[in-house]
């Protein structure tokens, strides 16, 4: 488990990445962090404006550098993006070392992590910052024994057809929907970007794959005394490279139920466009049988994400959903998350 | 993947375990690894016959310490146990010592790295002498995209319904017997103790969770020229710890085939007997059914440990799984492998 302080004036860093695929961590953090976010340092989109790039985002100052950040009184550097084999990208080093020169802290979610650079470590050291890599293994390795279905904390766990499709997303939605009714939900980080988002959590995917049923039990177990939570759902249990970390999930938090999530429109693997999606069907039945090996779990209903989609392909997809698998279906970003809930109680 | 050198005069290191069960490392080595395996260092069993701890053992000399080993001309020391922990017990730290005092390489398939002790680096360093850990991943880290089942080679894996029920010695003699009727037969070693037999392979429960399959994927295609591959399971799929590791096998190699591999008489987790086994069917159908996400893959038969029963024990396990799961059984270490090899054709 790792805690992060509670930081109230977060700068982003994106260099040269604002606006592409690789930086939805600072998108999710402009979403959900939004009072915390003081600006984002890019000196390729500087100047411009965040809703060029980001049409939903509050109207934050895109910087050149931490130089032109001071007045913003920054409490710590997130880094915002996730780009495919997890190095720090050589452009963002010199805004790393500013940051740390200032004794800023620096968050990370890179697979390579920056408290293993020298440089960086001497930097942080000398200034008093701190570096917080959030992939970093938690030290406690413990083996799970299916202790998550003793909590009488209730357990929801997003399980996905595939890989960014809005597992995360969802579990956010509903713990504020959740919380706005009144009920003690929590949301439990699993990914980088949750932990960012929540301030703590276990990144399941870099942990041994021994200890990461155990991993994700522990962090269940820490929520134990709230009413409900929300465990963010990783990778798909369909995934060739995947499997395993989706696995551990269902079987660290034996969840009471689960919710399915879809991207509206998609009928193959988004990063493998030569494996088709197993079909809803299959994907519910092999679900539930492998979360009912230790504790019965059913999909109770579909979150589905149409970004990019109109509203008669959503409507399409949720009839599909409904012959299909007899089950409710709602995007909860455009539709709010009322029939999710309900389909929960 | 981890390589060794070919060694040919091997010392096993139990010091104080010979007999109990963590010591099942050494118990295989002296099984699988006979004519390499020139002594036993052990200073609490020192002096007495190996056939009374391991009555299969060909008469091995039992050892109070390396320096009544010279004779032997050793050219490794092979830690033999797997403590639970997998720290290396404090009286096993004299004899590393001494062994890399003498410019002999150390194997060791522990969870913590005898490499990384600064005493021990320093003498291996000093005097020529290697330290392989085992279990330390493999430096390439690649996801996998079922890119296994695109070999010609044929992929057996062997699944269990538990830890510890024979899946490594299955693999083993099924490649032995295959190899004996004349087939280009490979053993894939997934644990420590298999790589020490095969003198290679990967722990795929060391291995960061992302990887997991990946790094099976890899062992598959390194052997891809071989006609047939027998790849050791680690777990059950139905484990509450280790159900992941599993899963990464099943969806890193595509097998072609499974056997299951069960122990006689067990109807209870072994180390956690409060936790029933699945029933045989549920178990079959799961393995099957994950598997078959990515590759059509059918439980044909499966390999009896009847170690400490009957032969009617055993008559009437093969019985009930006849009747359960219409599939032919056989212990491979009692009665040979000609049915379960057949069931494979």
């Amino acid at each position: 488990m790792h805690a992060l302080p509670a930081y109230r004036r977060i700068l982003l860093l994106t260099e040269g990445h604002l606006g592409v695929f690789t930086s939805k961590t600072a998108a999710s953090l402009l979403r959900y962090r939004a009072p915390e976010i003081v600006g984002v340092i890019d000196s390729v989109a500087a100047g411009r404006a965040i809703a060029e790039f980001i049409p939903w985002s509050s109207p934050v100052p895109i910087l050149p550098h931490l130089d032109a950040a001071t007045a913003l009184a920054p409490d710590a550097l997130f880094i915002g993006i996730a780009p495919v084999g997890g190095t720090l990208p050589p452009a963002m080093h010199t805004h790393v070392r500013a940051a740390l020169d200032r004794g800023l802290d620096v968050v990370s979610g890179l697979h390579v992590f920056l408290a293993d650079d020298h440089e960086f470590a001497a930097l942080a050291a000398r200034h008093g910052a701190r570096i917080f890599d959030l992939r970093r293994p938690p030290a406690s390795r413990c083996i799970a024994e299916a202790r998550a279905r003793t909590t009488r904390c209730r357990r929801i766990l997003t399980v996905g057809t595939d890989c960014n499709v809005g597992k995360m997303v969802t579990a956010l939605e509903l713990t504020a929907a959740a919380r706005a009714r009144g009920r003690d939900a929590r949301f439990l980080a699993t990914g980088q970007t949750g932990m960012m988002i929540a301030g703590g959590g276990v990144a399941i995917d870099a942990v041994v794959s021994d200890f990461a049923s155990g991993a994700v039990e522990q962090l269940v177990l820490d929520a134990a005394g709230s009413e409900i939570c929300f465990v963010e759902g990783q990778g798909s249990i369909a995934h060739p490279g995947f499997s395993p970390v989706t696995l551990a999930l269902l079987h660290g938090a034996c969840p009471d139920a689960l919710i399915l999530v879809h991207q509206v429109g998609t009928t193959r693997y988004k990063a493998r466009p030569h494996h088709p999606l197993p079909a809803l069907g299959q994907l519910r039945d092999i679900y539930e049988r492998s979360a009912g090996l230790l504790h019965p779990a059913r999909i109770v209903a579909v979150a589905l994400n149409s970004h990019g989609q109109d509203a008669a392909a959503l409507e399409a997809e949720k009839q599909r959903i409904q012959n299909e698998l007899g089950l409710p279906a709602a995007d909860p970003i455009r539709e709010g998350c009322a029939e999710l809930l309900a389909a929960l109680v």
